[in-house]
């Protein structure tokens, strides 16, 4: 089973570590528009892609065995200190450094698949650096004042309310970014796509606003799955319900369909109500509890898998082959 | 044929492309008392051995296939541009985030030889950062008065004359470095053992003020072999006449013996003088044309490797692989 995931940061570790344990065919198409910490840092002194969400997939796809393990762990250490250096990943260096040796970034990102034991592949949404703008309310007296911020740190932590995001080539305000060819390539030859979970606006949403990516993922023919977040994320999507959450996902991109929506059980106060919205995509909603024990703001890779792996079931053209246990799914 | 070369820097780069011609079994015993540049940034920001001369070693030995060309062209490769990160080498990053990761710089070493696809192996000459001092003349109106003069970096540029050096731990002045136990017993299991070419105070006669590694090179029944430099360095060997060379290298290790000195013919003015220096040490010279046609200060790799193996060849115990061609030795 061909699967892409696309998404950035913590979400896509989610969703990579839940796809592993179904399929070893996994490509990974991650955003590329962070500007913050390490990665915005290096984007700032040297110009690149920013790194690190493409860090975090490759270390999600690491090899189990004592090589992919060992680099792993040294491309998500971060130097400590108070040096120049303090905070800086070494995986994000290691990956500025084969930038600039090989320019192009799909070519760096095989070589440190090869180097990680990955046996999938981690892309990147596009081959050039993005910035992102937000429209956001609430942030002036006049609360419906419509407000433009800029850079995903900024849209990230924003206290008002976003409304709509916009992507462009990084420093060409109004050019659409180009879409990573061999990422393109990946959506339209898969089985089964997966979107989220994560920053809605500034990591799942991303992939829809460039052009050859959504184009992609309209004409498709793989089982299309939107992940759904736990907790709303304060900023971004403070108070935002997991209806809203599909919602802004079809002002993005109405032309896209779905054919599944997951979420925790116990994060949808209003089943009904995502029902419907997931309806509104072509889609339907399987809730279940996929969130970790102990720690009801991440899910659990195993319980995810598994709710996975019952919604692709349901598709008659797929077949997982992922041991479903228990009944705790419920079906909507 | 079991060959160990120590040394720094760019002497050490020559012995490890001259011996990688003749034997696959090599290590590298590297100075790390250097302070300066990207490797002292990263001792004085991180307190870690000064990645810089192993970084040099590896490449020197990275496999000549596609992964080990790549990644010694990553670990060559220097940040450009003015911010936090230039100047600083990919591969002294990796080291360093390696050695924060695992600890123990062997281990570190072992690894990146992996990486590299080096068939032999770096180690450092001790597992702790080192300091050098050295007793200088010439810096004063007083020409005999001797200052004491602290860091590679300072003794190495120094206007003065270099009389005598001394290291010891890191930040423990009169505290000896502990030698590195793979180091030493690489030395004591070795047929060969080279000394030089390289900087004649901080890189070269660093090993022999390590105790344990002192105690190796005077107890094994390898070959030693000492390659003097093309030219002086300005700084801490300006005006050295090749037989100064071993001269000092005398001072410092009195106990020590040697079978062959190995030096480029247009580069000793006075070849009964160095055959006596020579002699002084138990070791015959040998004199070639050794020099890069074009570049005289850099040595050519394949006639040293000529040299040195013709050099071998007259020891009766050992045999060399190394084609010999032409007449360009000169025996003395």
């Amino acid at each position: 089973m061909r699967a892409v995931a696309l998404g950035g940061g913590h979400g896509l570790q989610v969703t990579l570590g839940a796809l592993r344990r179904i399929t070893p065919d996994i490509t990974a198409v991650v955003t590329v528009a962070d500007d913050g910490g390490s990665s915005g840092r290096l984007r700032r002194e040297l110009g690149l892609l920013a790194p690190g969400d493409l860090r975090k997939a490759l270390a999600a796809l690491a090899s189990d065995d004592d090589g992919g393990q060992l680099w792993s762990r040294v491309f998500e250490h971060r130097f400590g200190g108070t040096g120049a250096l303090a905070g800086h990943a070494v995986g994000n260096l290691v990956l500025a450094g084969l930038l600039e040796v090989l320019g192009d970034p799909v070519e760096v990102l095989d070589q440190a698949c090869r180097l990680l034991g990955v046996r999938g592949r981690v892309l990147p949404m596009s081959n050039e650096p993005v910035d992102i703008e937000a429209d956001v309310i609430g942030l002036d007296e006049d609360t419906a004042s419509v407000r433009r911020i800029r850079g995903q740190v900024a849209v990230a932590t924003t206290p008002g309310l976003v409304q709509r995001i916009r992507l462009h080539r990084a420093g060409r305000p109004g050019v659409p970014p180009r879409g990573c060819p061999q990422a393109v390539r990946a959506v339209l030859e898969a089985d089964v796509v997966l979107l989220g979970p994560g920053s809605w606006f500034t990591s799942v949403l991303p992939h829809l606003l460039v052009p050859e990516l959504h184009e992609a993922l309209v004409q498709t023919s793989a089982k299309k799955v939107v992940v759904l977040n736990l907790v709303p994320q304060p900023g971004e999507t403070a108070g935002f319900s997991p209806e809203r959450h599909l919602d802004v996902l079809c002002e993005h991109a109405p032309e896209l369909r779905a054919d599944a929506v997951i979420a925790d059980l116990d994060s949808v106060p209003t089943p009904d109500r995502l029902g419907t919205a997931a309806a509104a995509l072509g889609a339907r909603a399987h809730l279940a509890r996929i969130a970790a024990a102990g720690t009801p703001e991440r899910h659990d890779p195993d319980a995810l898998a598994r709710c996975l792996s019952r919604a692709l079931r349901e598709q008659p053209e797929l077949s997982s082959t992922y041991p479903v246990e228990g009944e705790e799914d419920a079906w909507r």
